[in-house]
């Protein structure tokens, strides 16, 4: 990262809540030691952020490492030096008691700011105990901390090298035998090299620690440093709040993927583009009546009602994450995703019939095809088996429709809609609309031909007269039909009719029908602002799919 | 995954040595079905292995499960229900007993069989202890195990809730208080939910359970199943061995990304990109020392010798990955790194100085192009900073080389290497290697003038007559170079030479000289099979930068 990306790197982390951001290694190179007096000089960082600066424990470094930071308010110089045996021996070829003398000499430029020192003996967690202690009290009695600025001890586990039980028992016998406790902040710094940073840093603090050294995304070396954000939202997730905002998790990964140029990845917890998919039938269709549970929850007791959701353990919203992208289906979806991403793409229940008949059309597709079922393949695949190939080449010309005991054909919605349904019908003089039941129960209603329907459908721009009777405008339809030369049964028939407040254009039928003819069966559904509409079109397409 | 690639898959695993294989959910599709059959009626299975196959708690379903293993030997019968509140309540709608009427009849076909039951209440983790222990008695009272045949109790954190030492807590529980423990096989199901999925499952093995499930690479739903890779290499790691070959660890990585579509991350443990990559010089430079410490180590003690390595927790070498690979580069990355890539890049060992003097050349290049530095940038600086633009336009025609005391010239190399040297300088006539002092110290040799030198060089074709003489080859050659009418000083001069044995052309030194004139320092490194001319071109080189 040059200057420019580590300057936007750190405001974004300002701006996430973060107060301590270690932001260079001055001594290392110019464009360290440059980042950090630009940060110092314009003004970058706000009055309640510590910039953290790091150098090996060697006077001529700590030398150059405080000049880089001289001016700032709040610093905390960040001085490592190695510990542990194979360090000592194999690196420096230095004993315990050189690296206690190297250690203790804190340097008296620094004595005279209010700056803190934090000391990193490394690798913690490979040194032994009271080594670690030791050297500890040393450099604790040279630098005199006080308890309002405390000495921050970093407890490294530079290569993650036991369990995390381990390291926790490593940092409460530290936390027990440090001298001044309420003078020594005790830090951790776990990197992931067993796959345990998150659980060792968590056990850590439970063991007594008070403040973590961690990356976004467990970037650092090797395998990485522990992962902040897993961090602060395993707390949000317990009811903890992290203090850190991390409300647009998507606008995190993007900019960390943009200045690091490493993926986050597909599994990674919270932000992976995965951590909300499911990709099996059962936990497909328990998600899905999870959220079925949660509207109702939510009606009644308000968004803030507790979360509860089988195999999500956070609202995806919480993190500005959308429901949609929930739910990917393969081969092994049950019919629990697949009615679920009909309802995204056509915003419509289908009825518990037709979903398991398109979840077989689907998984025949899928095992077919070897391949994963996205959005537009569900889309293609319902259109192509449900509905008019061209729903807009069918016109209703005109038509009326007059219940028994109706004689003047005024608009006349029965539940309302119908009336506002004119206006989206070229040529209607008369449009009573039927009994729209939504249940599926109409066919079991009285046969008295009371609803009588005369119209003109235009069909690619063919007009054609049609007319038809029956106890309600389902079998009107059906018997209008018939005359275009059709025989078949109704089997199901179902309607769904939706409007939100506010625009007219939002209205939106669905029709959903089941024919039979002989040993054929045939489901067709149709989609209009219109519901009569829309529901000759799903007789239409039925039809035509039996022949 | 179609069934081919499911196949390769399980021949995959199969090789890395895993026993106990979920092969598929047969009831959820046609492709998991036909693949089951085509396991077993193709002979795919092993003896020792035994498969999995999985069903929901459902009468019909289990049925058509055991259809589908029919026929194989070693059959685990992987059975999974709904246990905890949440899945109870909001997805199935029954009560605990309702469950447990469910449960509790396991199907007389299976019961014919000598296949092992596995049975999942699910989330264990979010279930409350005493009904998960209520519903195992119940199954297990149904089901009757015996001793050498034991029923498995699938302890599934389907949805990570809770932190590992909670889950270990939970197990810890289970063990103590199911009855028979000895008839059942307690086993350990973790997903990634809270990135502690790893330690979860270690401290639950600890806590007594006796097996454990898991993916490779973590894949599986959400943010994964527990990583087996990690699982098997952190025993590794112990000093236990897991019974899993992953001594080819890039070629499991391929495999998976390949049938999967999923990448494995840059910073997976053990298998990442950047697992066994150092960035910062601090660490870089310490590797390196830690390399040459081994090197002696191996020599005294051979291979087998313990591993003790600063930042590197295990040998990449055990999983067939290779040192070259350990190092890149940034502007914050020290000496140390940017001369082990010379090493890997050049086979040389450069002057301490020359490492000083060319890290400021990379972290200059770095600092200025913004960009991460690779083995091949350093290559090109190397050689457009220190050596001839085209070595081979320089052309030793003939030489002959006079110690004081020897008057006749016949070809005999001080340390041996002359007399091979010969054949591969065009027309040599006399060849007689100088003093090559590998540390430097030639220039405070007594300076009677004992060596001569006569030579013919031709650089771009153009022949022209040098001579010189000093007291050792290196003066000569300078001597002789003077006379081309460049003036300078030689500040530092080294040489290196290496032979392998058994063949001829792995001969291959290199010249380091550092020359001054008035107030310009250049340093010219020259590599050649012939000592001579890798010295020529080094001072060549050098000449060339200070003018």
């Amino acid at each position: 990262m040059d200057g420019d990306a580590k300057l936007r790197f750190f405001q974004h982390l300002v701006r996430f809540g973060y107060k301590e951001i270690e932001v260079s290694y001055p001594s290392a190179s110019q464009t360290e030691f440059d980042f950090t007096r630009r940060l110092i000089t314009t003004g970058a960082i706000p009055d309640d952020v510590w910039i953290q600066v790091m150098a090996p424990c060697r006077e001529e470094l700590i030398r150059t490492t405080i000049e880089a930071a001289r001016g700032a308010k709040q610093v905390i110089v960040h001085i490592h030096l190695s510990t542990s045996e194979v360090f000592r021996e194999v690196v420096f070829n230095m004993t315990e008691q050189e690296t206690i003398d190297l250690a203790d000499s804190p340097d008296p430029q620094m004595r005279q700011t209010a700056w803190t020192l934090e000391f990193t003996p490394e690798n913690f967690q490979d040194t032994s105990l009271e080594f670690a202690l030791e050297i500890c009290e040393a450099v604790k009695a040279a630098w005199e901390p006080m308890e309002e600025n405390k000495i921050i001890f970093n407890m490294a586990a530079t290569v993650e090298a036991a369990m995390p039980n381990v390291f926790a028992d490593q940092i409460e016998y530290f936390c027990d035998h440090i001298s001044e406790r309420e003078k020594v902040s005790v830090s951790l710094h776990n990197h992931n090299d067993r796959g345990c940073a998150v659980a060792a840093t968590e056990m850590g603090q439970l063991a007594g620690a008070d403040r973590v050294e961690g990356c976004l995304f467990s970037n650092g070396e090797r395998t990485g440093n522990v992962d902040l954000v897993t961090l602060a939202l395993n707390l949000f997730t317990q009811g903890v709040d992290p203090g850190i905002d991390f409300g647009n998790i998507n606008e995190v990964v993007e900019m960390v993927e943009e200045l690091t140029k490493i993926p986050v990845h597909f599994r990674a917890p919270y932000a992976g583009k995965y951590t909300f998919c499911t990709f099996t039938g059962t936990h497909q269709d328990a998600i899905r009546k999870g959220y079925k549970a949660r509207a109702r929850l939510e009606q009644k007791m308000g968004p803030s009602a507790k979360w509860r959701m089988p195999y999500l353990p956070m609202d995806p919203a919480d993190l500005g994450r959308k429901h949609e992208a929930i739910i990917r289906l393969n081969s092994q979806s049950g019919k629990g995703g697949i009615g679920w991403l009909v309802n995204e793409v056509f915003e419509i229940d289908m009825p518990k019939d037709l979903e398991i008949a398109f979840t077989r059309v689907v998984k025949g597709y899928s095992e077919e095809k070897g391949i994963e079922i996205t959005r537009e393949i569900i889309e293609d695949l319902f259109r192509s088996h449900y509905m008019l190939s061209k729903p807009e080449g069918v016109q209703l010309v005109s038509c009326t429709l007059r219940t028994g005991k109706v004689c003047s054909a005024k608009p006349n919605g029965v539940n309302g809609h119908a009336a506002n349904g004119v206006t989206s019908v070229n040529g209607i003089k008369d449009h009573v609309n039927g009994d729209n039941e939504p249940n599926g129960k109409i066919l079991e209603h009285d046969h008295t031909k009371t609803v009588h329907l005369k119209a003109v459908i235009a069909i690619q721009g063919v007009r054609q007269e049609i007319s038809g009777s029956g106890e309600d405008i389902l079998t009107c339809l059906v018997d209008a039909v018939r005359e275009l030369g059709f025989f078949f049964d109704v089997a199901d028939y179902r309607t769904e009719w939706q409007h939100h407040e506010g625009a007219e254009d939002t209205r939106r039928s669905a029709g959903f029908v089941k024919l039979t003819s002989r040993d054929k069966i045939a489901w067709g559904v149709g989609i209009h602002a219109d519901s009569i509409l829309a529901s000759l079109h799903a007789i239409l397409s039925a039809t035509a799919k039996l022949e």
